[in-house]
């Protein structure tokens, strides 16, 4: 149990993770936390493949593109994507190259605090080679797959990222008008 | 207090909203959790202009290109922006059609969820004509504004939307292999 403010302020990118197995009870809760997200029109134009084998998880290092490498044999892997026919039917360019992204990315927000809340942790990565990740999971051409989510319990204990003060990102009324 | 999952499954979108004054100290606890998300690189380009003052709301509501006007009464309009200049200096191309949306829709949904532990309501827009809320905010050309959370007490007492079954958005390591 952890509210929902704990939460945010827990939830940390961690990249090392123990051996302990994530109970598939635990991603089904994730997924489904995942899915209560808002979307366009409810759409609900996310998809999600989980990947717990050790042969799909080495297809997947392979589409990685940066360092650390490592991160990639997490206990589970979430791949998050975006059916871009589901968004571009209901709401064309902009949906294709806006909603699809907002919407899968509140998807993923859901689990990194959900999974916050359940003691598990996370990291949120981007820098892949969509189409090799398409290419490792069969992912048809309409579906883009936009993160990789790494779950696990914590193997390291590390500081969250430090936060800019927030007077530099908030104003009031007018851009650039001090936030009071 | 509410737990995680909680505010996860409660929060909905909500259009009407009582004339209940939202307290300057809630808006700014939302938006130091809403720069708790993570983001691509620790960038947190996101950028906020909370609007209050009836007549900017007033200039807003012009730029909202969907019916329902009425929602821009809400006590309080946060208009979510991406500094482009800020995620295109780290990340080129992949930053500014990819990251800049995802990591200031993780900054969303912490808000939505953190409004809906503290009993607020709110409401995530999209469907708006970027450059009228630029003009109507001063927003200069580098910065995007990206969506325009309302925000307040509910003046209405709706259901959440439906959600699809897990089967249809879930699959185990390979695309359409049911997740189990």
């Amino acid at each position: 149990m952890m509210e929902v403010s704990e939460a945010i302020r827990n939830r940390k990118s961690v990249r090392r993770f123990s051996d302990a197995k994530v109970s598939d009870a635990a991603i089904k809760e994730l997924l489904e936390l995942a899915a209560q997200a808002p979307s366009a029109g409810n759409t609900q134009e996310w998809r999600f493949v989980v990947v717990r084998e050790r042969e799909t998880k080495q297809r997947l290092s392979e589409a990685y593109m940066i360092g650390r490498k490592y991160q990639l044999e997490a206990p589970v892997i979430i791949v998050v994507c975006a059916d871009m026919e589901a968004i571009g039917d209901a709401y064309g360019e902009r949906g294709k190259s806006l909603y699809a992204f907002q919407d899968t990315a509140a998807a993923v927000e859901n689990m990194l605090l959900a999974a916050a809340g359940m003691g598990l942790a996370t990291c949120w990565l981007g820098a892949f080679n969509e189409q090799a990740v398409r290419n490792a999971l069969a992912i048809p051409e309409r579906i883009r797959p936009v993160a990789m989510i790494t779950l696990g319990y914590a193997g390291e204990n590390i500081a969250k990222n430090m936060r800019k003060p927030l007077a530099e990102a908030a104003f009031s009324e007018i851009y650039g008008n001090p936030f009071k």
